[in-house]
């Protein structure tokens, strides 16, 4: 068996057994359908076969590209675009899956979009306090009775709280979750429908007014998330190669093209990170390395890490010596299909 | 013709005329094999087929996949991987194109790997300053010797001045550049070879020790080095679509998974970028747009930028009514081959 030593580099890895945690740990909490996995964050089918193992049925998924991979991989139950798309094409390529699809919508533009190309079910997507999509609660009702004067059907509600999901301070989180859940739930009120959709993995046991919570980061975790004391594990890193040793720093071939940056450097264990370059991190170690020698670095943001790589490389273990036991296709990156 | 605004989003927008003025300026300030240009910012091989029309034959390359890609192109008259790299495999496969390769070296065991599989011919990389790859300047001897010893031809010398190209202050980065060359040459002078290989789109024009100078940005641009006052084009944009318009501010599909963020935010003509998520850029418009519209968007950093895109849409003239002529893979991503 390969060890992960072995691996060329650099290369996403995925400890096991720290993803069978944080799977079962967050369907310990949210069972069944109260979980809909956001695929987004890992962007593999693979991985997506394992929650449903654990019984979520239904998935999130930020593009197109992720529904019709995910219809085609046989994972299309229940899939919700909890985004907005008005590209004719793309949600027509949709609708003409054999999967349930509910999209997103909160604007005339998104209501005719769907309604054009064959989707059949939506949510109302509210702005509950992030300046992003989503329409204003007290026009909740108004666009639910035009998509419904369109032949849609309204199955309820979502908005996501991503202005509160990384606040440090949990009772923070836990004031913020709340007033945001308000807004939900009024517009909620006035719409109708079984499905209240919502939440992330910084307020999966803090939002309670959702049906259903969008996590995603959960299942390999960051170093954002790791920062918030949350029950689940940091089940991704990256494996790199050192290529240079100086008196006071070396240098490891995984930089900027491998890692997303918005949240700032990745960590690498027992070492200070000084700065990436397109192929590079260069860093102080504590103790010495060769080149040659493997170190793992941790990125700052998991989703758009992933989005860099083709292969995700399941690990049996932690450490350098563990074997790969699978090798899983980053198959829901890119936006064609 | 498919129009720019016709593209599914988001999608890579090359301006063909705008790169073509970059290419013919920075051919006529550094002609024929005055340029290696680097690969790495623009990861096209049709792209590069373009620099070599120009007259420059050899081309940097910051990955053993560019090299092996570009190899299988056609383009391997002289190919110069500027990076350090001990993968037996990656290196085999490197020596066994059909192209001419050198590697950078700094180290017995990047002397070592080099040899064992098959490379002939290196460079010896020094450090000029940043804390990055590179040897001491007076380590060089030394290694071009063992590197001789181990039946390598060694070619000269390399070293990258990363830590001035990007300087504001035009005549802070000639001091500069001159202080890392002279480490370069002094370097030079006990190795010996015909090749002094540096610099950068920030100093094509400031670094007159190199023998060739190793630009990549100059081609496509950023806005990062679009404030220095170079003669080169943006030339690269991201074509989005406003899928949400509040009261303040409006929502395109150009997030954090389409844009290289180690930079900063994007920019979008008279806008304000408030912040990125995974698939959206949340700006407040300068004038009203409405859903469905499209809007350009800038990256800070392009490298990092293409390396998340499978392909680009190379346009006749600026603007969203602009035919697309062309649609070229970003062929040379990820480190597989």
């Amino acid at each position: 068996m390969t060890r992960v030593a072995e691996l060329s580099t650099p290369a996403l890895v995925v400890v096991a057994p720290s993803l069978a945690w944080n799977l079962d740990a967050m369907s310990a909490t949210l069972p069944g359908a109260r979980l809909r996995p956001h695929v987004k964050a890992h962007k593999c089918t693979s991985l997506a076969a394992l929650q449903l193992a654990r019984g979520h049925a239904g998935f999130t998924c930020a593009t197109p590209s992720e529904v019709v991979g995910m219809a085609r991989a046989g994972l299309g139950e229940d899939l919700l675009l909890a985004n907005q798309c008005v590209d004719n094409a793309r949600l027509r390529a949709m609708a003409d899956t054999a999967a349930r699809v509910t999209v997103a919508i909160d604007s005339a533009e998104t209501i005719d979009a769907a309604a054009a190309n064959g989707i059949r079910e939506v949510l109302i997507d509210v702005n509950v306090g992030m300046p992003r999509c989503g329409c204003r609660p007290d026009d909740a009702r108004r666009l639910a009775d035009d998509a419904r004067s369109r032949g849609l059907t309204v199955r309820g509600v979502m908005g996501y709280e991503g202005h509160v999901v990384g606040l440090a301070d949990r009772a923070e989180r836990v004031e913020k979750t709340d007033a945001a859940m308000a807004r939900l739930v009024a517009a909620h009120d006035a719409v109708g429908g079984d499905v209240v959709s919502a939440g992330g993995t910084g307020t999966f046991d803090i939002n309670t007014a959702a049906t259903e919570i969008q996590a995603g980061s959960y299942a390999l975790m960051d170093t954002a998330y790791g920062s918030l004391g949350l029950p689940f594990r940091p089940a991704l890193r990256i494996a790199a190669t050192v290529v240079h040793v100086s008196a006071k720093y070396a240098v490891a071939d995984c930089g900027l093209k491998a890692l997303g940056m918005d949240h700032g450097n990745p960590t690498i264990d027992g070492a200070e990170v000084w700065f990436c370059s397109d192929e590079h991190v260069s860093f102080a170690p504590a103790t010495p390395v060769g080149v040659g020698d493997r170190v793992f670095v941790q990125p700052a943001h998991v989703d758009p890490t992933i989005a860099y790589h083709a292969w995700m490389h399941l690990a049996d273990d932690e450490g350098m010596d563990a074997g790969i036991v699978e090798r899983w296709p980053v198959d829901l990156r890119g936006w064609d299909f």
